[in-house]
C-alpha cells in the first residue's frame, strides 16, 4: 500500500466529521507585498490549532479497541502531541507525548490542558524516548510524519484547496519530515496536475533541499532556528519518495524572512500564525519560488499554536 | 428620502466592484468561552481594515465631478478617515481629515500613508474644525455616520451577513454614533425579521444605553476608553431612529471585557482585531447579552487597525 488520492480520500470521508473544514481567506492586503495573488489555507484555525489533527485521527480512527485501551505515544515538537492528546480523549484513551525542551511553552500547556501525559527530552533523542515509552506499556505509537496513514490524513487538506479554490496556480506548505508536502503534493497533482507545489524549510536544517539533490533521503546537521515546529534532520522513509514525484521543489529560507512573512500575515492580513506557518510567505518574499501579480498562489498555514509573549520577536 | 432595504441593496450594487465580500468565519474555538457558536464577519479583513470604506465609497461615488474636484473633509477617529482617504486618492482628489490626538499612531500613519493630510485637534472639537477646513476650501463635507448614504453603506454588510450565514440567529456590533448599526439593523431586520440584532458599546460612553432609556438622542458625559474607534458621545440625529425601530438593544460593556474578547479572538479564533471591534465579543463575556449554546451569533468585527505596540495591552 502506498498514499494515493483513493487513501486520501478514504481518510477525508473518515476524519470529516471530527475536523473543522479550515477557510481559504483572500488575502488581498499581501498582494503588493507578495508580488502575486495571496489565497491562504487557514489550518491555524484547524481545531487543536494545526493541521496536524487531520493526520493523528485517521491513524487512531482505525485502532482497534485493545491498542486504544493500552494508550498511545507520540514524539512531537508540539502541533502533533496536541492532535494525539486531543483524539485520546476524544476516543478515550491515554496519551504520552514526547517533546524536545526547546518546545514553546504555549504548546506543553496546550497538550497538558487535554489531560496527556508531557516528557521532555533532547529534540535528537524525541524518537527513542516515545520508542522506550511505547515499549514499556504496550502502547501504540503514532508517528508525526513517517507513515502512510499520517500522510493520507495531511493530504485532505489538499482535497480542500482545489474544491475552495478551483483556480489556484501554485500550493506553497511548509516541509519537515515530509508527511504533509508528501500527502499534500498526491492529492494536489492528482487532482489538479497543471498546479505547482513547493515546499519551504527553515535555511537552517534544509532536510528536503539536500536530499531531493541526492536523491535520497540525507539527514542535516542540526542548526537552530525559530521555526519550532519544523525540526525534523531527515526526511521520513515513506514521505521522501511522495514529495520526490509530485512536488515541484523544496526551498531553504532564512528565519529573517519568515518572520517578515508572519509580522505581514497579522497586520496587514489579519491572520495570527506561528512562525513555521509562515515559511511559505517567508520563501516568496526572499524571492525563492518565482511568482507573478497574476498568480493565484495558496500558502497552507500549517499552524497557530503562538502565545502571545512570542509576538515580541515580531517588533 | 430614509435608509431602507432598497437604499441599502443600490448601495450595495455601487460599491461592490471596489470592497471586499468579506469572510464571514465560523470560529468553533471561542464557542466554549462565549455559550455559543461563534461566527464573525470580519470586516477587519476589509480594504482600508475596518467596514467604514462601504460608507464612505457609496457616499464619496454619488459626489460630482465639480465636487471632487474641491476636494474632501472628514472627522474621524481614524478608520472612517483611512477609508475617506483611500476613496480620495482612487477618485483622484484631495482629503484633509480631522482626528482626535488620542488616536493610535497607527491610524495616523495608514492616513498619511494614503497621501491624505491630518489635522489633529481635541475629540470634542474634531467636526467644529473639520467644518472650519471645509468652509476655508469649498470642500465637500463625508460625515462619520450620521448621514443616509453612511449608513445605507455601512448597512452592506448586513446583506452579506444574512448571504454568508442564512441560518444567523443573532447579530452583533459595536456602535459609536449609530452608522454601522443604524445601516446594518435595518438591513438584517428586513431580509430575516426573526434575527435578534444588539450594539455593544463602551460603559464609558453609554450614549446608545442613556437615549434609548431616554427616547431620544442624549448626550453622555465623556470618559475615557480604550475603544479608540466608538468616541461619539451622542448618536447620530438620523442615526437614531433607524436602531431605535430595528435594533433589540444597546447594552454597555467594560473595557476588560472587551480586551478578554480581542486577546480570545487572537490566540483561540486566530483573528486579529482592534479592540474596538471586539466589544460585542465582550458584551456576550460580560453577560450583558443572553445567549444559549445552540445559538448562531455572529460577532461583526468593524476593523483590524492595530499596531503590533498595541498587542501589549493583551499580556
Amino acid at each position: 500500500m502506498s498514499v494515493t488520492i483513493q487513501t486520501i480520500r478514504k481518510a477525508h470521508e473518515r476524519i470529516s466529521p471530527y475536523i473543522e473544514r479550515t477557510p481559504l481567506l483572500r488575502l488581498a492586503a499581501l498582494d503588493a507585498h507578495l508580488g502575486c495573488r495571496v489565497y491562504v489555507k487557514a489550518e491555524c484555525m484547524q481545531r487543536t490549532g494545526a493541521f496536524k489533527l487531520r493526520g493523528a485521527l485517521n491513524k487512531m480512527l482505525t485502532l482497534s479497541k485493545e491498542q486504544l485501551a493500552h494508550g498511545v505515544v507520540a514524539a512531537s515538537s508540539g502541533n502533533h502531541g496536541r492532535a494525539v492528546a486531543w483524539c485520546a480523549r476524544k476516543l478515550g484513551t491515554t496519551a504520552v507525548i514526547v517533546m524536545p525542551r526547546t518546545a514553546p511553552d504555549v504548546k506543553v500547556r496546550n497538550i497538558r490542558a487535554l489531560g496527556a501525559e508531557v516528557v521532555l527530552c533532547d529534540a535528537t533523542e524525541r524518537f527513542e524516548v516515545a520508542e522506550r515509552m511505547r515499549a514499556e506499556r504496550g502502547a501504540t505509537m503514532v508517528p508525526p510524519y513517517n507513515d502512510e496513514d499520517i500522510m493520507a490524513g495531511q493530504g485532505t487538506a489538499g482535497i480542500e484547496i482545489v474544491e475552495q479554490c478551483p483556480s489556484v496556480d501554485m500550493v506553497v506548505s511548509p516541509v519537515s519530515g515530509g508527511g504533509l508536502l508528501g500527502g499534500l503534493s498526491t492529492a494536489v497533482k492528482a487532482l489538479a496536475p497543471d498546479v505547482r507545489i513547493y515546499g519551504a524549510e527553515p535555511a537552517a536544517l534544509p532536510r528536503y533541499s539536500a536530499s531531493l539533490a541526492a536523491g535520497h533521503p540525507v539527514t542535516v546537521e542540526r542548526h537552530a532556528s525559530l521555526a519550532d515546529a519544523l525540526v525534523s534532520d531527515t526526511p521520513g522513509s515513506l514521505c521522501f519518495p511522495q514529495v520526490q514525484s509530485h512536488a515541484n521543489g523544496v526551498v531553504p529560507v532564512e528565519d529573517a524572512q519568515m518572520l517578515r512573512g508572519m509580522k505581514l500575515l497579522l497586520l496587514e492580513g489579519k491572520v495570527l500564525a506561528e512562525p513555521s506557518a509562515c515559511i511559505g510567505l517567508g520563501a516568496v518574499l526572499q524571492g525563492a519560488i518565482p511568482v507573478s501579480p497574476e498568480m493565484k498562489v495558496c500558502f497552507l498555514l500549517s499552524g497557530g499554536n503562538v502565545g502571545l509573549e512570542q509576538l515580541d520577536i515580531l517588533k
